[in-house]
């Protein structure tokens, strides 16, 4: 298959530009006076990017929040009451309700122009749930084309009645082993943050990550500068999200490691909280992710992604093209998958044609660009449903 | 009709409620066991609003500025330039081609709950041209049920070759007289700014808008704090319209008197200018106004509302029933359309009911939340097409 535009390949803002897809694969980019014949599909002055990679997600949740986003924005503070609340809803609801919330919000993310998606448990806060929960994203995501990636948070926040130091264990060497053994997650994640899960913690829970075989993604200095960001870049996490309250520091030690920045400008300006050092972490070198965090309590939207890549451009002092970089390379780099989110021969044909024809348009149309075709893997996806 | 519902009837926040609509209006509001005997229509849990009412839009244009977000974000500032190129492109436009457009706009504006819409002209900048633009939209208005207010704003920049003396006096002695005899607007705006038209010239073309009959709106103190709130405020403006440079004074200045402050925190974002002081005008006793200001090159989202309802809330430090009052009773009376934008006997039966139980949604899932069903004059929309 031979894809042409006169439209802005972008980031990189190839124009025109024409790129051959053979077994789900990018084989050759170039000009289309040097393209081969093969079977065309002209995109015209179409925008076109590789698939928009979301890699913080928290999908699998049953119940509503709204009123509490109005409290807090009323000035109740936000707290750990609020994950619990929603554990006991998702409790509640059954396998089959769980999955269609979780399809529809998946499908959602696809019909934005996200191919793929990380997808977090973590609203279970016990074995059986949390296993309940990783699987369900399994049987939405075999259902779907879009590429999902599983990451088992257990570590969320601390149940009803327990001790911290007693949870942790319980996480470390019953939770981690068990999700390992079944194949149920590629990553561990932390909600390290004061008031949650602490440094000592943390530290236990990554290591029983990675004694499992599994990668480890920790929320980091979201709420109060905690040193998790640090903790991190140390052990080797894939990414370190939120950063929020980030400081010097803590930028260069994350620009100096292989470990990426992802953040999260939506629940942040939901939050009115303070916004990661986004141009700061850029300046200095850092691999950065733009993700939606989708979830619960602090930003509900599925199929932000469009939505955050201008918010990276309009919040956190990012150039349109360095957003784009970070919601489709940058996100693939923070779930260790390099031949996704980027436009070169032998990457995956995962790839978006917007309804505009300049990246500027995510800026300027804030929120409401929408794909009109979306391939993966080569393979076009219907939108219609 | 009877409507039954026992979500939230926002934002007075009313739950369980009925209401009855006659002949186009609201006939009576109150708990459903008192409710009389009528055709019912029971809206279940769905958050139920006033329609949204969009006080500031620029939809009369052709043309992409896309690449220029995209270059302002990399710091090449915003100019006047912008505008002239719109007004080249929108020249070149068929009438048949800016219907589409204009229609396009309305259409995605009232599928996000818009029920009134300002509709500036502008674009034009000579008298046929400005005349052409509001004909076109006076036919998009007569072929949707939105409600469409006109707004000529001539005086939106000074064309190449003209000095500001000249055209001021050529907008406030041909064109205002001409708009006014053929009945195209309700309104005249000024784009009243550092660079663009001064004091003196912003009051004069007042003065030849109320010689006219016509109300007054102004863009006032957007780039740089000019003193224009408090020349609207002292001449009668319905509504001053940006405020991002408002100072202390001027904040006192308009909450003291019965013009609107009309808050865009969209394309402040887009732009990343400086916040207008939402908190401080409520908290001083001004009337508030949120809207969108879809336009050209600043923002291009029609249908935005629902996100800047969100905005105002997480920007500008409104809780969320303050930003639902301002995004209908305050565009109402920015419009000076008091039966518009609330819920009471004898307004206009103009609803949405929601995808959402909570007007928190606005918030918690910023720029998503959708409505289910519209109605206009107590007439449900078709919201397929």
């Amino acid at each position: 298959m031979l894809l042409t535009g006169t439209g802005r390949l972008a980031p990189a803002g190839l124009s025109p530009w024409a790129l051959v897809v053979r077994d789900g694969r990018i084989a050759w980019v170039g000009h289309p006076r040097d393209a081969p014949d093969d079977e065309a599909i002209d995109l015209g002055s179409a925008l076109v990017t590789p698939g928009l990679v979301d890699s913080h997600t928290h999908p699998v949740f049953a119940g509503d929040r709204s009123d509490e986003a109005a409290a807090r924005l009323e000035g109740v503070p936000y707290a750990e009451g609020g994950i619990l609340r929603t554990v006991r809803d998702t409790r509640e609801a059954d396998d089959a309700t769980l999955e269609r919330l979780v399809e529809g919000r998946l499908r959602a993310s696809l019909a934005a122009g996200t191919t793929t998606v990380e997808c977090k448990s973590g609203y279970g806060l016990s074995l059986d749930e949390e296993v309940r929960h990783l699987r369900i994203i399994g049987r939405v995501a075999g259902r779907l084309p879009i590429r999902v990636v599983r990451t088992f948070l257990g570590a969320h926040a601390v149940p009803a009645g327990m001790a911290i130091g007693e949870f942790t264990a319980h996480v470390a060497d019953d939770m981690i082993p068990a999700v390992a053994a079944e194949g149920l997650a590629d990553f561990v994640d932390v909600f390290a943050d004061a008031g949650f899960f602490d440094l000592d913690a943390t530290e236990r829970i990554g290591r029983a990550a990675f004694a499992a075989g599994l990668g480890l993604r920790l929320h980091a200095d979201q709420l109060a500068l905690t040193g998790t960001a640090e903790l991190g870049v140390r052990l080797g996490a894939a990414s370190v999200d939120h950063l929020e309250q980030l400081d010097d520091e803590g930028v260069r030690a994350v620009a100096a490691s292989s470990t990426v920045a992802t953040l999260l400008p939506a629940p942040a300006l939901v939050m009115r909280d303070r916004l990661p050092p986004g141009r700061a972490l850029l300046d200095a070198g850092a691999m950065v992710a733009l993700a939606s965090d989708a979830n619960a309590g602090t930003f509900g939207t599925f199929g932000a992604m469009p939505l955050v890549v201008g918010l990276g451009a309009t919040l956190l002092g990012m150039t349109v093209a360095e957003a784009l970089t970070a919601a489709t390379s940058g996100g693939a780099r923070a779930l260790r998958c390099d031949d996704l989110g980027v436009v070169r021969p032998g990457a995956a044909a995962d790839l978006v044609a917007w309804d505009a024809e300049h990246e500027g348009a995510f800026a300027l149309r804030l929120g409401s660009v929408r794909p009109s075709r979306v391939w993966i893997a080569g393979e076009e996806v219907d939108l219609s449903g």
